[in-house]
């Protein structure tokens, strides 16, 4: 039997999870820093929980968990024939994977409310799970990485969560765009154009326009029954440069000022600090999911045709679905998956993440492997990553096991080792090679 | 609708997960050090992988995903009705959950032999699923942590896992016994006795011996068709307390005495070097699971009632299942979940696992809220976990957070502070207060 793994899913070789450890714990670090607490939750979701939360096209993505024992007691045959999935689905599965980190963290905050010391900061780096159709670069289990703040509406968490994305992708060299609006300003300014039944409309037009630019939005604005006038108003509300003109443009309405205000307050605590990274205000940005009800954000790697690398925003009833009424949040998320294939294309990562051994030791004989084995017990002991070659003798195979292990030092030991002491260190790089002790061989090797 | 987790599935807090990655880092760093490498497979397998690995408990104990989209195409209403699950189960389920990390790590091994560097050391730290019945200590969801080599048979592994075990629970300043034996030496008291076609039997009792006595394990021996006679001689071996008395024992076990050399070897090994924990040779141990052929390995914590917290060996047929023969290997792994427990049990956590943030600011206007934002940034700047109350003002509500998050210190922003740039500090375990300025505040607090 030839075995695989199931279509749409990955292995990661060491050489991967050493790459995607740099990438999570470059992040992990920058959350704990900012004084954000870990959280866990199953990757076994109840339906009940999870149903009804994406949409029709979600509920369809979402991996089912076949009960288990006796599932078909309860099941009609009728329904099997008639293929009446509505029935028998949710007879066939009371539980599912998790499709996405939001869903369970709401569930999470409501389930722990009285535990929990508010305003909540979290984050949370697990796998989702969802039954789309496998291509490149789209796969069926793959990491996400989200930090939120519950419980305040302080935009003091706005200006923090900017602040993470700069240092994270400074952090991995990455030079990146931070883009932020504010959803305000779009009710604002379908209110303006007189349209303000019609801003969901609007925004998922505007959404496009890096795809499909000002004429395609106009398009389809149109065809989404907003009328000339207010596309005339939208566009060129759109071309505006800056807040200023963008207030006396929507002047006419509260909720647009008020956005205008949160981008001022937000831009303010910016300004107490050093950024590094290109971090702009930008009217056209949108982002689809129409739970954000306040400043919303995008990240785009500069250099490479990809998409978003990271987005998120203000939400402000996150937990109403559970019961929680009035529980007002921000978050973003961080596309590992994407940031591992752009730092791979721009050739970003550290030489050292894919390799954490630092010397091998080898031996010409028996006697030598055991002598061997206790001078390399004195080097883990000073804490240096290292190992033995298990069969001693044939020099030129435990070469090539240093070589494929691209590890930079050899401890070789013989006869003549033993006798004096002194062992024979080798760096694999420059090839030199010379006789050290085994106290020197830690000092040199712990420096490194 | 007040929502709850899976059945026997959990929720990990902030202070759980802070503990549980105490536990996980420790164990990382040491299979870090000792040069082993990390993989990460699915938690999405085909059931082809999986099935018939377990034996019919474990087949039963799979949970299983139900297909994807139009899943009732070519399910038969009859089999249905007549609840014929042999049938009806492969056809509405073609992938599991993963149920343990042996198997995926054998599958691994075959599909990626060409790109591994062999010996292959790996390690792996993942969660597995299994449909138990829920009860205390026993979860649906719980994580494994294997170590293991492939292709070699050199027993400086068994060695090295050994000085693993030793260096973890040492770090974890957990008192433990590390228990060993050698399947080959059962094997060998088998043949003595004149039974070598029940050694299986033979082990299961003996495997029983710390919970039922010796009295226990004659009975079920001959329960299970093991006459007096060896019972007897079985007996008996079992009481010999030196390796010189047992080699005469079983002189005309070929099997046997390798069983011996093997433990000399390993003696040998680790008497080049210095171990910590209570390491013992235990010819009583017998470890269940069959495919084990050379060393076995059992870790108990002493001082508290619980059963074994890591145990291993050497296999000789890992991947033969799936098509790669003669494949060695040994490994060793670490009951994480049962390891939490001890630790809680006994309070061996360290504070400091449950806290990461140190610095607290808090203004008593909106103007200082700025200033101590900006304050903020160049302690994070200088690497200190630390975070502002989103509110200035409302002292009190402030300290209450301050208590909740066990922060050790705050800082205070006022009029005063911003006039002179000096701040004050708070110490909150002594209460004690100081005027700082910022500079001296990162310099104070990046010591601690």
């Amino acid at each position: 039997m030839k075995p695989s793994t199931a279509e749409g899913t990955r292995d990661f070789t060491p050489d991967q999870v050493l790459k995607r450890n740099y990438i999570f714990d470059t992040i992990r670090s920058v959350f704990v820093k900012f004084g954000y607490l870990p959280i866990e939750t199953p990757a076994m979701e109840n339906l009940s929980t999870l149903s009804g939360k994406y949409g029709e096209e979600g509920d369809r993505l979402l991996f089912k968990i076949l009960n288990n024992g006796e599932y078909l007691k309860g099941i009609s045959p009728d329904d099997i024939s008639s293929k009446a999935y509505k029935t028998v689905t949710p007879a066939l599965a009371k539980r599912g994977l998790r499709y996405d980190l939001t869903v369970p963290f709401a569930r999470f905050v409501v389930m722990h409310q009285n535990e929990l010391t508010f305003p909540f900061k979290r984050y949370q780096i697990q796998p989702v799970w969802r039954a789309d159709r496998p291509q490149k670069g789209r796969y069926r289990e793959f990491y996400q990485c989200d930090v939120d703040v519950v419980g305040s509406t302080s935009l003091v968490y706005e200006a923090e969560l900017v602040q993470i994305y700069d240092e994270v992708f400074s952090k991995l060299n990455l030079p990146v765009v931070i883009k932020f609006n504010n959803r305000k300003i779009l009710e604002g300014i379908a209110e303006v154009a007189g349209i303000p039944e019609r801003m969901v409309e609007m925004t998922v037009a505007i959404d496009k326009l890096d795809k499909i630019g000002l004429d395609g939005i106009k398009k389809e604005m149109g065809e989404r029954g907003i009328d000339d006038a207010a596309i005339a108003t939208i566009t060129q509300i759109l071309s505006i440069q800056s807040l200023d003109e963008l207030q006396s443009a929507l002047e006419s309405s509260e909720r647009g000022k008020l956005g205008i205000q949160e981008v001022q307050a937000l831009l303010q605590y910016l300004g107490t600090g050093q950024t590094q990274q290109d971090i702009r205000f930008d009217i056209t940005l949108a982002r689809g999911l129409n739970y954000y009800t306040g400043c919303i954000f995008e990240v785009q790697a500069k250099g490479v045709a990809m998409g978003s690398i990271g987005g998120g925003g203000r939400y402000d009833n996150l937990t109403g679905v559970f019961g929680l009424k009035d529980v007002s949040g921000v978050g973003v998320s961080f596309g590992a998956e994407r940031i591992y294939d752009v730092l791979e294309e721009l050739k970003l990562f550290p030489a050292d993440t894919s390799n954490s051994l630092k010397v091998l030791f080898m031996a010409f004989d028996e006697a030598a492997h055991l002598y061997a084995f206790a001078a390399l017990g004195k080097l883990r002991a000073a804490g240096v990553n290292s190992e033995i070659y298990p069969d001693p003798g044939k020099i030129k195979k435990q070469m090539k096991y240093a070589n494929d292990r691209q590890v930079p030092f050899v401890v070789l030991v013989g006869e003549e080792e033993m006798s004096s002491g002194l062992l024979s260190f080798k760096n694999m790089q420059s090839g030199e090679q010379e006789k050290l002790t085994i106290e020197e061989i830690i000092v040199k090797t712990q420096a490194q």
